[in-house]
């Protein structure tokens, strides 16, 4: 994983070049700054091997929160503490998770999200408080000269800290709300072929698509106000100067992005992005005893992987009882991560499980398929697997992924609240028997996976060459250093047009006074030539 | 070079895919459609490495070329007549050559540039009417079944090609005039931003400097027409469909684009485009004795490396003379590659050679400077090296790559006419004494050569990607399916417009209606109390 040690054809690394980099290859500094959930998870795949290079790994986290333990032998922990207590946040996700299985007037629906969203942002917004306000901890940060900072930019505090600290940043990310990713790397993101969060849009859309997706474009800016603006107020503040989340955000050096083209539609990307989309398929390992055991024994049928992902593991009784009837109608033997009260119809190819090793599940020559909940993480490892899936996207960006999916004719989208039994029954037995989905799924992973590096290498590759190099400023464009009018140059159009206008005019007016003066030479000459006359 | 054989983290290739897909990883057949010169060199490292991994290579190359000899062992090559002779082909160049340093009054060298140009572009499109209308060769080429095409569409001869077999086809290129490359890609360029050939523009612009831009943005669908637009008709007629060069272009699966953001200035790019800058300096040898003496010989000054190129190696000798008396006054032994009379105040310091290994050269510690006429290939080898450079550009986009480099401060732009000898004398002095050249072009130097795989390992898997899986549809936007005015959602924003207006008129008309049914009430009441009072 050393750049300067690889064998780059044809290039001996000059000694003197190799030993002033040997303390960033082998023992630079690194601070992260994450976010909890899922997106945590894929992380630390990362930091594992930046450790293994050799780096200092020291994570900030808050006290309270779901994932973010501490792990001595793969990073330092130093937490801080916040204005709200385990059981709140727990208590808080949990409502979260029930609120999608209710089944609400549309209306009522709309304001509970709303306020749940709300909660979600002011628990994010004081979190992000506690650590900027932590003098301790940022004088600790401060004292310890980290070469980089490698943030989870969906709560854009991190940046903060690096503006703060003046240290390049690399941000690991899906995207973020709003197409502020697109906003901040000045990235164009045509409205016409690339279609919005939040809309179900593919890149291919009917008139009535594109109208949609040009309105969630126009009215993302009111949307996601409420999330991000109290971020730029707080980043002036902090920073002392005017800072919007959109500047904050564009001064990352390098943006991993979990993007890969199987998954994502194609459109314009920024040198300063590097797609590592699938980087999560990495590390599998082999099947624990107990997990073996179930595969082997599902015979000729072999078997379902079934998981709501990391925040979703019960739902309520109508729906569990709903599902494992359907799961009864197929002879595979389904493995169903689920910690929620046993459905009573639960049938005998069934196994409810806590937990699973979902990748190293599917990748097991006798999956069949794959229900998720459509998060992407879960999607990559369909893919990178080849298991046709069944998708029952519950919140966020799931009904996309989901889409997207479907689309590609690798899986059979479900709402999860207006399905039956039989819904799931067919949805299954279509993507385990109905050969396409099996062959789509095949190429599409065919082509995830031929690459000519894996996106771990290519992720670690990146953080360590921002920790080298100070940044990446040769791959910022200067599109940064222009205004809105510069940036389409509309000033220029417009000062084409008056030279245009003000040529014409003067042309007319020459043609005018050319005109005039024959006319009334003619007049004159008439008049004489009457006076003669006369 | 085997990407089914890679060492993916964690992912074990099925045996049945990998069978499969034996037989392009290892037996694949390539069609090769070239354009002669430099482009033609920097192509064969790829070629060469794709032959050791198995594959069969044909090229075709008309009978007169420059470049474009038999090899055997590395690929077989097909000729075919075209309506030009040898002699009438290297005249042409050599009077292209003249023509540079003839110093005539502008608007007879625009005359005769344009001349010059019209007569290289009716010699491409013979040669390229040779082609498709050889009924033998194209029968050859359509019985041998080939996986793909390696094309460099300069010349947009291969892609008709490609087209009329139905395969699908890599580009190797630099970038193709006016902008066709990034229209072909569906790639926005914003002219804010985007320097456009030939304008001497780097990515930070004056206003006046923007308003070139977009005036030579605008301007070259008028300067290429003359080039570009007889391929459209050809292509129309040889498929019997309507086709530009810009839709012909389109279909090209992957674009190996000789671009890096240590040369380039950072600007969005396409999912299909992969940058491969400096692979031409891979294959890197040691020094035959006869240079290794030299370079040797001399000492503590070290040596300056001096070429204009492939296809200027003599100079008039009243340039040549100047040069000379400049090179006379650097303590460093220069090599230079001359091939006209030797001038008669050449310096015992410089060595007059036929040809040099200019990479090889630049790659050995005494190498200080590098007097180049900014082509990109030689830029490359300079960057690769971290050798400041002297830049005489002489033609084409030579004078773009000349600003490049010196906007970065590695290297000093000279204009080969109007330069004296001590200009050239003071040029030589600033980038081997002055240190920030050295510390510039060094740093370019780290960052270009800190990558996670080679440019040509990069290179040679894309080609063999598109060979295996038919192209690589997944990349391509779906801009490409819509037309300029849904592309830029104009449709879209009429539509909602449209709406806005309606329902602002039927507002104001039911405001109207209301308004005047109260004031007619008020002037009934009115005129009633009125009529009551009277």
């Amino acid at each position: 994983m050393l750049p300067t040690f690889r064998s780059q054809r044809g290039h001996v690394t000059p000694l003197l070049l190799f030993l002033s980099s040997l303390h960033i290859t082998s023992g630079g500094k690194l601070l992260v700054v994450p976010m909890d959930g899922s997106h945590w998870l894929s992380m630390q795949s990362v930091m594992k091997q930046l450790k293994e290079n050799g780096h200092k790994i020291v994570t900030v986290a808050p006290e309270v929160n779901l994932h973010m333990k501490p792990s001595d032998d793969l990073y330092t922990l130093k937490t801080y503490p916040v204005p709200f207590t385990q059981e709140e946040l727990e208590e808080h996700y949990q409502n979260t998770v029930n609120g999608i299985f209710e089944e609400l007037p549309f209306l009522v629906k709309v304001v509970k999200v709303y306020k749940m969203l709300q909660t979600t942002s002011n628990m994010f917004f004081s979190t992000c408080t506690s650590l900027l306000f932590n003098e301790e901890l940022m004088r600790y940060i401060e004292q310890s000269k980290f070469d980089a900072l490698f943030i989870d930019p969906m709560m854009p505090c991190g940046q903060i800290v690096a503006e703060y600290l003046g240290i390049p940043s690399v941000f690991f990310l899906n995207g973020i709300p709003c197409g502020l990713d697109s906003e901040a790397l000045q990235c164009p993101s045509p409205p016409s072929y690339v279609p919005r969060r939040l809309t179900t849009n593919t890149d291919h859309m009917t008139f009535a698509q594109r109208v949609k997706n040009l309105l969630m474009y126009m009215s993302e800016f009111f949307l996601c106000g409420f999330f991000y603006s109290p971020y730029s107020s707080l980043a002036s503040q902090f920073l002392q100067k005017d800072m919007t989340v959109v500047e904050l955000l564009s001064h990352g050096s390098l943006w991993l992005m979990k993007a890969d083209f199987t998954f994502d539609y194609p459109k314009p990307l920024m040198p300063n992005v590097v797609a590592i989309g699938g980087i999560n398929c990495a590390g599998k390992k082999s099947l624990t005893q107990e997990f073996e055991a179930i595969v082997n024994a599902s015979g000729e049928h072999g078997i379902v992987v079934f998981s709501l992902g990391s925040m979703v593991s019960e739902i309520p009784m109508k729906k569990a009882m709903e599902i494992a009837a359907a799961l009864g109608t197929i002879p595979q033997t389904v493995l169903w991560r689920y910690t929620g009260e046993v459905p009573s119809n639960l049938a005998n190819n069934t196994r409810l499980v806590k937990w699973l090793p979902q990748n190293d599940l599917l990748a097991h020559p006798k999956a069949r398929a794959f229900i998720t909940h459509a998060g992407s993480h879960g999607i990559y490892e369909g893919i990178c697997n080849a298991v046709p899936m069944v998708l029952m996207p519950l919140f966020g960006d799931q009904m996309d992924n989901a889409v997207r999916m479907e689309s590609r004719g690798a899986g059979v989208t479900l709402n999860v609240l207006e399905m039956t039994s039989k819904d799931l029954s067919d949805a299954l037995k279509a993507v385990i028997y109905d050969k396409t989905y099996k062959e789509n799924i095949k190429r599409l992973s065919e082509l995830h996976l031929d690459r000519p590096i894996h996106p771990l290498d290519l992720a670690v590759h990146w953080v360590e060459f921002v920790m080298k190099h100070k940044g990446a400023p040769h791959l910022r464009p200067a599109a940064h250093d222009l205004n809105w009018v510069q940036y389409h140059s509309i000033d220029v159009i417009a000062f084409l047009l008056a030279v245009v206008l003000i040529v014409l005019y003067i042309s007319l007016e020459c043609c005018l006074f050319c005109f005039r003066k024959c006319g009334w030479k003619k007049g004159r000459l008439n008049k004489k030539s009457k006076s003669k006359s006369q």
